[in-house]
């Protein structure tokens, strides 16, 4: 076992950190800084999506949005399951670990309009690994731990479904001792080249916050959203999809009330993140 | 959440065990039957697997076979990662769970000759499910729960390893707390449609075992086969490996000694377990 | 790190398996033996236990008992969770790794007459380790992979409850991502010394059973009982308690209908298994 | 299952979060607030704790220590597990569910000099739940998560050590797939009333840091220190220790180079964390 500190890995030279006579893009810092808990971006991203579009109430819909956003008029939603592999050029150990690199994700996103202009507030997501899940908090990703099963698609045989119409592909995904979602897309359709799903067209925001334990200080609190490079979308495919949220007292997705499933999309997806940014509240 | 008995589990109908009032394949019975482990076959397999062919000393080898088993000239050996999906036509909850149908799975399986015949020892095997785990020690499989972690290869994007010549997959496992076998295939050619990489081409043993507490009582102990169906292989990569054991105190890996990683296969499999049979100790 | 074989694992010399040439009570077998999941008895227990004693329609519990047993009078059954230690002369990495020699469970035993015998009847069981799950299964104990969470009685301070009259120690069980059950026991009374909670009192039957793939042959299938030394039970408290069960597609809880959960105990309590044996069906 | 807004759960009027129109201490917010990962203090604690001090090299301990903190004379240093059980007044799920008020940890404080006084530096942390160590880095505490295994003391029996003179408690700790720490003490000594381990006397510092991805933005950045309440030591015994640092890509625990374990203790510890206050760097 090599256990140096990857050659690569370099760390931000924060006038402050640097004072600190530690290293690290996060914490725990160390002498070399490798025990951090993920490194600097940009962060290069592949996913295997499996996401659902869905409508609920609108005004049930209004209440998960911050102030300045509104729900859409047909009052629509994503529910998305996605397979994540990531790696960092700062740190090597990500792609060459893949119990550190790679993820698996749920998550609710809630199409809303921001002006005129319509945005995916990012509501809830549970994720599998804590590299995921601190990286998101930073990011002002609402995330908890869970663990989100979703079938692989299979080359060849019956062991599981094959990414052809006419297969059944089930996702679902539990946090603290709860199924939380369960969902199914009934392949029908193999999309043609070029084609982006409607969940993937849409430009995210966030919500930042950091809490503070001092009485007199304010937390980090503040809309964000994210600048992005080299977005792909790959091959498609769609499908009826069915979906049901369950009861948890950590969660409030049973209390969206009634939801009408639409259409199930599986995709490939591609992106690296470059850097945050600030966005005015009730812009 | 329905939570009805499938209308399509149905299970053995056993005069011992149908004397006994309650129903299932295996424990726990239940009234509807439905709690058991695992269904009974046919078992219908898909898997994606990465195996490192390697050799290691011979003497140090045959220390691993039943007697009546001999290591190959070359001190051949296979230490591979699957990532399975599994079905069951009587157990329709297993495609449809991902959370219960699919596992992942290291294991050694050891290269030997029985007389004149060549066969694979499956000496050990470490999965992430107890289904698998113990369907498996029912087949004769020495399985134990163990979490691999193996790349997935991504159709685009720079967030994980493409299935390419150039590109490289990881894997390793891990049991009770301690790293076991860390391995990585450097893919340098795509295979040709109708090959097979080595290690799918022999016809695997297994000792079966189950012990007893009644002192008077022998356990189950015998070498065992299974009847396929349907045996497939799909698209192949393959490229040079790297191979590495670990120690660990409940485990016999690092004790090969010396090991020589030769070339790595990344390969779709799939086939249908119908039944097992009893073979011969010593033939 | 130390991976020594420890110099006190010794294995049984049944003359079948030394045939084999390889060494081990259970799968997988190795050339020292360490490999194997668990070593022979007798197998020491200590284990801190909160039972909830509840009733339930005894037609449904008759369901759940194999051909000779029936419900008491009261349709009586225990609802538990334990908190065990356990070790082996036989093998000291069980003490000395508290991740081996240490689990959690959850289980249902219902109250049953035997002709004018009243047992207990081991129905379902949920443990943290594949240690004890597997150890069980060879004994006949109907055991999955499951989480239970149990309040730990603190000694001071207000971050849990205390083990005095007042508090409340809270308990669930988990598997394969539903919550199965729910209880709590509001401690009202100190039992004195040589107190032994009712739920410790009854004699319990095991359904041992081992499946066969191959068709001709018969799987193990008898009703079993273990022979004990050196049962103790140690200092109790009680209270009233609640219990719910939850639905699962893979379990048959909720299927036992209304209960009236009665007392609960919070208990220590220790023994020694020495050896299992069987119990003619339908005696 | 009641899935009801706990009626005590209240959450902080900060202005810039009403402003939102979402509730909660912490991401993720919701309407309800209760999908918050934690309450807001005050949080009480009761803790079964085993510690070891031990010494290493002053110049390698240096390096792990921010400026203006220097190692003790005798380079002193405790590695701790503890077994948490915290409960808030503003949050009663965590006393109701033992899976979210309940974790374990292990730890390195390095003991050192802040000018003339003593003060324990919290270096690195690893536990169990993501509400424990998301709570801990909004306080400062470097924690990942990992596994940590600690003898739990039995009243009876020979499943497991009691807590008595000439019985050895055994604990180890793992993190992304590697064991980091073993430890094991042999009680020799039952501590008087009043006694407090010397690991429990030294006031904690920690750093306290969350990153920015705004490049024209600062992280957050600053040595800290809570302020607690109603601190309380329990009963207590000793033993001489064994302590062992194992290698990992990513901590800088085996780094610290050859130690020198001294004194262990096992010991009952209780505290109410109130709130946070920045510590001027370099004071």
């Amino acid at each position: 076992m090599t256990t140096e500190t990857p050659a690569h890995v370099e760390y931000d030279d924060d006038p402050a950190l640097s004072a600190t006579g530690l290293r690290g893009f996060t914490l725990p810092l160390s002498p070399s800084g490798r025990t951090s808990l993920f490194p600097p971006p940009p962060w290069d991203y592949s996913a295997e999506m499996l996401v659902v579009d869905f409508t609920a109430d609108r005004e049930r819909l209004a209440r998960y949005l911050p102030t300045g956003l509104v729900p859409t008029a047909e009052g629509g939603a994503s529910f998305g399951f996605g397979r994540w592999s990531a790696g960092a050029d700062a740190d090597p150990r990500m792609k060459a670990d893949p119990a550190r690199g790679q993820h698996d994700e749920a998550y609710l996103l809630i199409h809303a309009m921001m002006g005129e202009k319509k945005v995916g507030f990012l509501a809830f997501s549970w994720v599998s690994t804590e590299l995921s899940q601190i990286r998101g908090l930073v990011q002002g990703f609402p995330k908890k731990l869970g663990a989100a099963y979703i079938s692989r698609p299979v080359e060849l045989g019956r062991g599981g479904p094959q990414r052809q119409p006419g297969h059944t592909l089930h996702a679902h995904v539990n946090s603290m001792n709860r199924r939380l979602a369960t969902a199914s897309v009934k392949l029908d359709t193999a999309e043609p080249e070029g084609f982006v799903p409607p969940p993937a067209t849409i430009p995210h925001l966030y919500l930042r916050m950091f809490p503070t334990l001092a009485p007199a200080e304010s937390p980090v609190l503040e809309l964000s959203t994210l600048t992005l490079r080299d977005v792909e979308v790959g091959s498609a495919y769609s499908g009826d999809a069915e979906l049901e949220f369950g009861e948890s007292e950590y969660e409030e997705l049973a209390e969206l009330g009634p939801i009408q499933a639409g259409r199930g999309y599986h995709y490939w997806y591609a992106m690296t993140i470059l850097e945050g940014s600030v966005v005015p509240l009730e812009s």
